[in-house]
């Protein structure tokens, strides 16, 4: 696959991250307008709930699916009105598209950077797994010794637990350092107090299109598959480590996940398949690989304080993880969980082999151990108030780039008194 | 508090569970017709939906918040028109109300057993807690034993995780056994097979009513809570045990969590407030107990296998929780993490100190190792195809009763192949 030209001169620059091949989907306003549904191309937005609105470009015939601030009722059609819609969206946008069609579009487009960007999609519910191997392994060093680091089920199944839909935010979202209990080594007895160590997690997000009420086979999961985001689980490392035993982590965990703006479809990921990595025991049948379905990512975060440039922290790829998201919701649905179109499933964090690759700051520095240095010569464990944290995607084709738009946050110091209105 | 007569006199005996006191919140349909939002008392059910329709009594003059198949848009309107409403619905239906109300609430009433019985709101979040003191050492001292049963953070914060919205349903709803990966004491390596240690948990549900996204004190967190559901957390156990380290349970309680169909509110059960049990670590300042936020309700739990007589295996109390559903809202929302009307908190497994009064098969059975003898004749360890397990919940007042309505549902078996449509 290489470029396809759009008469949007600004979509075909191999460095632009939304030329005709990404086409990703979001939901934008201008000013104080309504929250209306668009793809980004180059540097413009086209309005697609106006060319639903005047009949140039609908997905259903009968129904207004793009008059909502979500994509959830666009997503329920199923693949095939996905493919057809994008064809034809495609086509409207292509080089050779006819003189009205372009003047149609254009009437119905903006600058990018005139629009505010907002959440995608409603959120079903949000599930964030723990499937990325070199992650596992380092966090399981710390916390349990290298002897004990992958937990007896984990080469078998996708780990994964329910995390808050409600605490989803959409990159820009500024991130409150939240309160909570904790309890310091050197301590008997737990305090509520500001979080300490509040740290990120580089993951990608895929999000499930379908609903389904049934076990469903890895070849059926990925095909109710409508797309990916990048996602940061922001967490509190202090929180996570007292109350994550026996139930798994919650409050940690809640304060806020951020992602990025565009839904990338799975469509503009196709040339980007890759497999997942080789294993040692073979998966039990109804979790084996049928196929490439990891993606050729590169992922990149970068951190800054505040008024300074941000550094490059960390850079890895989404083909580091051991599971895919399609073998992550088949072993969601195993027990009949009804799953619906807005369910957003964190890939768990991706780390690759070496330091440089690790996608949380708990890794990087090695539990608060080994203080990272910044470009502008300031130290961090942490994330300490005001800085930005910012994760990077892009899949690198023959002379395209496909982007997701960065995944943004600022931390806000913590309220003096968190019950205070 | 006595008993408050109505003018439909099925609602003025002693055992009825929806005397003039109650006016629990329910959603039914009658025949293929439309879901609408009603109340039952006595033998009746009143059409609340019917009742803002024509105006006679509305909780907001200027917006229909009954016109839809959930009880979320009034739960929105807060605590203040949930009491004015409560009150004026309950003078419609005193035994003094005028011979025209009568008249017109007749019209807009009709016999409870005709109606079927719906999902009451709509379950924006599913968080589940494990927060019986009885129930939690029960466990731990199978699982890790005596010595370390209870976990560390246990007396400090009322361990919870969360759980899947999707899959809360309606009591009545049949359970279809789930298949799941597992792994047998015996074997070395895992396997994909349908779950052979199906259990229930006895619960409380209690419905958060109101939005929040910052944290709130365990008063704002009582007030904001609208009513009380019986829940039924049915649970996988040989899915759980092999799924739930590190980061806790997901497939295994993602079949089904079923729910008695009316929402008691927090009005009605007012005078049956109870304390929290002594605690010999005190709590955080921020999860203080500020009043008696338990209720006195007397809980238990019958099994029928097909064709059978129920047997009750559990009989226990509410009040044996160690956190009140306020102080579990307070731990929820103390990272900043968004509340939402619908929001369903379950109180985790409830169970007295001695062995009639576990509310679950693991603990009555001991994890399988004392079978239960049922009046039939049968014994049962834990649940088998075919078997009906109801949660019955009741308050007793002064020559009045305050109920739920069942909490039922039927095991289906397992699917032979869980993938064939």
């Amino acid at each position: 696959m290489s470029l396809l030209k759009s008469w949007i001169a600004s979509a075909n620059d191999a460095a632009c991250p939304f030329p005709l091949n990404n086409l990703p989907y979001g939901v934008f306003s201008v000013g104080d307008g309504e929250l209306r549904c668009g793809t980004a191309i180059g540097d413009r937005i086209i309005d697609l709930t106006g060319l639903e609105e005047i009949s140039t470009l609908r997905a259903d015939p009968d129904a207004d699916v793009l008059d909502a601030p979500y994509w959830n009722d666009f997503m329920e059609l199923g693949p095939e009105a996905w493919a057809t819609y994008r064809a034809k969206l495609q086509k409207m946008l292509s080089a050779d598209a006819p003189e009205d069609v372009q003047e149609a579009l254009t009437y119905f487009s903006l600058p990018l950077a005139d629009a505010t960007l907002h959440m995608p999609m409603a959120v079903s519910e949000y599930t964030d797994f723990y499937a990325g191997r070199h992650h596992a392994t380092n966090v399981g060093t710390m916390f349990r010794g290298a002897e004990n680091a992958l937990p007896p089920n984990w080469l078998h199944i996708p780990i994964g637990y329910n995390g808050r839909a409600s605490s989803v935010v959409v990159s820009g979202t500024d991130v409150r350092r939240p309160w909570g209990q904790l309890k310091s080594p050197d301590h008997d007895t737990p305090a509520f107090l500001p979080c300490r160590r509040f740290d990120i997690e580089l993951e990608m997000g895929a999000i499930v299109g379908q609903f389904s009420d049934h076990p469903v086979t890895v070849q059926e999961a990925d095909d109710m598959i409508f797309g990916y985001v990048l996602l940061n689980d922001w967490s509190a490392r202090d929180i996570q480590a007292w109350e994550y035993q026996p139930l798994g982590p919650f409050q940690a965990k809640a304060t806020a996940t951020s992602i990025s703006p565009w839904i990338v479809t799975k469509a503009a990921l196709e040339p980007f398949r890759t497999d997942t990595p080789e294993r040692e025991f073979e998966l039990l049948d109804h979790l084996k690989d049928v196929g490439p379905m990891l993606y050729d990512i590169d992922l990149s975060v970068s951190m800054a304080p505040e008024g300074t440039e941000a550094t490059e922290i960390a850079r890895t790829n989404y083909s580091q993880m051991y599971y895919s998201a399609a073998q992550q919701l088949a072993h969601h649905s195993t027990s009949g969980c009804p799953m619906n179109a807005g369910d957003l499933l964190g890939s768990g964090t991706i780390s690759g082999p070496t330091k440089p690759e690790r996608g949380s700051l708990l890794e990087l520095s090695w539990g608060g151990k080994e203080p990272l240095t910044l470009d502008s010569g300031e130290t961090r464990t942490f994330i300490e108030d005001g800085d930005t944290l910012t994760l990077h995607g892009a899949a690198k084709g023959d002379g395209y780039t496909i982007g997701f738009g960065d995944c943004t946050g600022t931390l806000l110091p913590a309220l003096s008194d968190p019950f205070e209105r």
